[in-house]
């Protein structure tokens, strides 16, 4: 495949992320790329020879987008970018990243091998969540790394029911439940106690938050399962079900949260020779190699 | 499906086990089913038209095998049994079991059910672990639930790395690793603080047993990945590996054990009604339904 | 010690609250005590020998007060007779308590037992909390259970200093942090990961909320000690404090958090044959008798 | 105080640990100091103008212990000098230590300060372990770090009832049980999951070993209580105790454990800006200052 039209995307209104964008654009010029630049870190930039763009409508026309930042940047892409067939690359600007790969001092020997085809694709899954009142579709949205059901209030305790693909699992008195993609398993849900699932891995893992009950565990189920939540007519009424910390929806008593697998997907690529366990050894202080 | 051919297994010199192997043999003559009986426990039971087996002919010709005791029994019977094409199901005469969810007092009631072909069918998959020395096959076994490496010592520390599908994943100081299978999930990996992987999870969770390094977490990685692990040629001399706590293979310094999925599957049918969580939130007494 | 002036509180408008508080006063009148009601809950009672009161005269003017609900109300209670020189007994009409272990069915025989001075009692200490701007004291409250400082946002991190008796412990980036009595240690800290504290121990744990750094541990230091939290100028405004999930604190970025032991003590009585292990064991389904 | 005879000790045949025993020999002649030195090092040391000493004189004759090497060193010295009035401190030979604080680069500035009595004492307690056979006192032994009752084999399950002050507290099926000191929440009990205790806490925390329900959790009681234990009369042969992880006693069925304070005490000393907590921070990569 050849990368002939590409997007940029940034932090906004950040240092470092200007720099790698101005350095993008001379080096994707000298490729004969048409560049793209998102409207919002486009204005910060010096006149070139890109064209300014909305996000969607860079998903819509490039073939690579290249995000500068930190994680979080990456996320924001994502949600909007898994929407249309479009690679895309992380150049870090951020602390160090687990979707943002791409080291900023020599980023132009780690593209040239991607531009000439020696980079591999990750496929990552994203999540939809819709929230139902008495049956009705009430609020929707999608999720990169997870859905969290939770009190509007910290340390205030519900109670719900959960359902894997209409199998009853338990109901449950909480602060709430983390349900968690494998590319969310080493964010919020991690810091909660969840297991690390590979990024190939087609499962979710469900993180109880602050159970009563002390023997509630993490548990892992197929990503095609329907995940179900019904929330008990007798809490209070603030509830809310958050995606990736971003977007919030309001979930009432007796509502049904229904997560599944979104049919979009992420399509990050990576130089030949990353290795996910790398980035998560040096984040975690795991042992590096012994011989 | 119709099965002829019954085989029956038990927890040996047991009593309710016999009670129920009686009842069972009764059960199946008036079903016109020919009667395989385990050696092992067929000594204990009264003269009847039965023929007693050894454990691997049963597997071959039987149809059908009725496992009658705890877990425990139901591992040691499955290991063999996953090697011949055969459906498996167990009379629990345990504490409340994962693999043996026949009730004792109406089994025949269940067991019509199951005659008359409303059963649902688990293909449960099993590990085969390799231990290698200088690149030679040392020995090799199978496992239901998990496989353990460890110290032949109580908390005594140990030092190895660990790859997956040869990809360096971190070397680790601890007491050992348990890498254990969906089923497992819920055995001695979930007392070690491992995450449980539904039955039908095609996946693997690496367990770290008491680790020097604190942020290590539970991985849960694709079942069709190899866990390597290599032994560290600085530890003593006292390792082992065991499976399903019940074979155990001595370890030497240096060594290198592979890890994958066994070619096998054990074939455990449930009756329709059966629900995996039920017995989950009975064992972990999490909550039951609100409404 | 003789008590002749019982105060009554409890559960306000709830049924079997009623009917226990009913029988009290009989059983009261008879033994010839002067009985006082908390005057929130004396409006839903039959008039009778029984002086209305506030909470505060309650704890000035008796020698015992009998607070009939679950631990919730027992909490509420205690924040307030903590201040006062007042033995403190309670009647559970709740879930299964750790502060209220008599049992409504056959209070009389234990509350002769008490009458007749076979009782225990323990003293619970309280945790007192100051937030400081600028140097300057802008407010404060006392805990029973504990004192919990979160953002007021769910599942949005915040980054603070911790130092014991002025010596830095650490930063944190995490949800928040609990700090628990013994009391509290069976409460929402057990939730968060917290050990157990036996009520007789002269120490605080300090537990973090969804910590950033996965080696985050539960810390368990002298009772003594004065914890201070500084919370980073870097914050967002919107952060509390609060104390037994039911005082709200507001705090500020940059602001200070101190607490200490509060010179207070809660001086709760038991039944001789009381054992708290046995509430626990009940509680968390730890395993009875052997023998 | 003056410290005029001062004894050494340190980990045998390692060469950084004798370079800073030869240093310290010169150092402490010029302080006009008489010098004792560990029969079991000394041996490996150029002659000079010390006198070799077996570990039970030294204890009994210095007023200061200088123990070169890591915590493992430390602990075995410990075990003795905890016999003696004599204060110990510790050079770093090791890896980042706890009880180890001396420097081995600067050792003289730091020494220069304590020998001018700048310095603090902290007193760490020791436990003592009694195993009893139908009421006879069978073995006994002392630990600084930790007690811990355990399986012979690995991964396998045994059976006890533990009393705190002969109150029953619970009956577990687990691998074994841990009982630590503060000195011992930061090794092998804080790798089970166990909450950290500062040294200065007269606290035990029990934390249980793959404990079969999973509501288990780490227990803190007061460091005066008797920790009796109660091994199962239906456990397989095979179990012991270990203290520290180097002395081993044997258990066998029907045994009980007692745990209490041992009367002995260390007196550690640190340089004046010690502080506990540095080293917890750099073992643990928990976050530094901010501000």
């Amino acid at each position: 495949m050849r990368f002939n039209t590409v997007g940029l995307m940034g932090k906004p209104a950040h240092q470092g992320t200007n720099i790698s964008l101005n350095a993008l654009i001379v080096y994707l010029k000298e490729k004969g790329c048409r560049i793209l630049v998102d409207e919002k870190v486009a204005a910060n930039l010096p006149d070139g020879d890109f064209e300014p763009k909305e996000v969607h409508e860079i998903g819509a026309e490039a073939d690579l987008v290249i995000v500068v930042g930190g994680d979080g940047n990456m996320l924001g892409a994502a949600r909007i970018l898994a929407q249309f067939d479009v690679a895309v690359v992380g150049v870090n600007r951020g602390n160090l990243g687990f979707l943002t790969d791409i080291n900023p001092e020599d980023f132009d020997v780690q593209l040239d091998s991607i531009f000439n085809g020696e980079y591999q694709t990750e496929q990552r899954f994203l999540l939809e969540v819709d929230v139902y009142r008495e049956h009705q579709l009430k609020s929707s949205n999608a999720a990169v790394n997870e859905v969290v059901l939770h009190h509007s209030k910290v340390a205030h305790m519900m109670e719900f029911e959960v359902f894997i693909d209409d199998k009853f699992v338990y109901s449950q008195r909480s602060d709430g439940l983390i349900v968690a993609t494998p590319t969310g398993s080493t964010a919020y849900s991690l810091s909660g106690g969840g297991p690390i699932l590979t990024p190939n891995l087609d499962a979710l893992t469900l993180v109880p938050m602050f159970p009563h009950t002390l023997s509630s565990r993490p548990l892992v189920v197929d990503a095609n399962s329907v995940v179900k939540i019904v929330v008990s007519a007798d809490n209070a009424e603030n509830l809310q079900v958050s995606c990736d910390s971003h977007i919030v929806l309001t979930v009432m008593p007796g509502d049904e949260i229904h997560i599944r697998k979104n049919h979009n997907r992420l399509s990050l690529i990576h130089p030949n020779n990353y290795n996910y366990f790398n980035v998560l050894r040096k984040k975690l202080h795991w042992g590096s190699k012994l011989f």
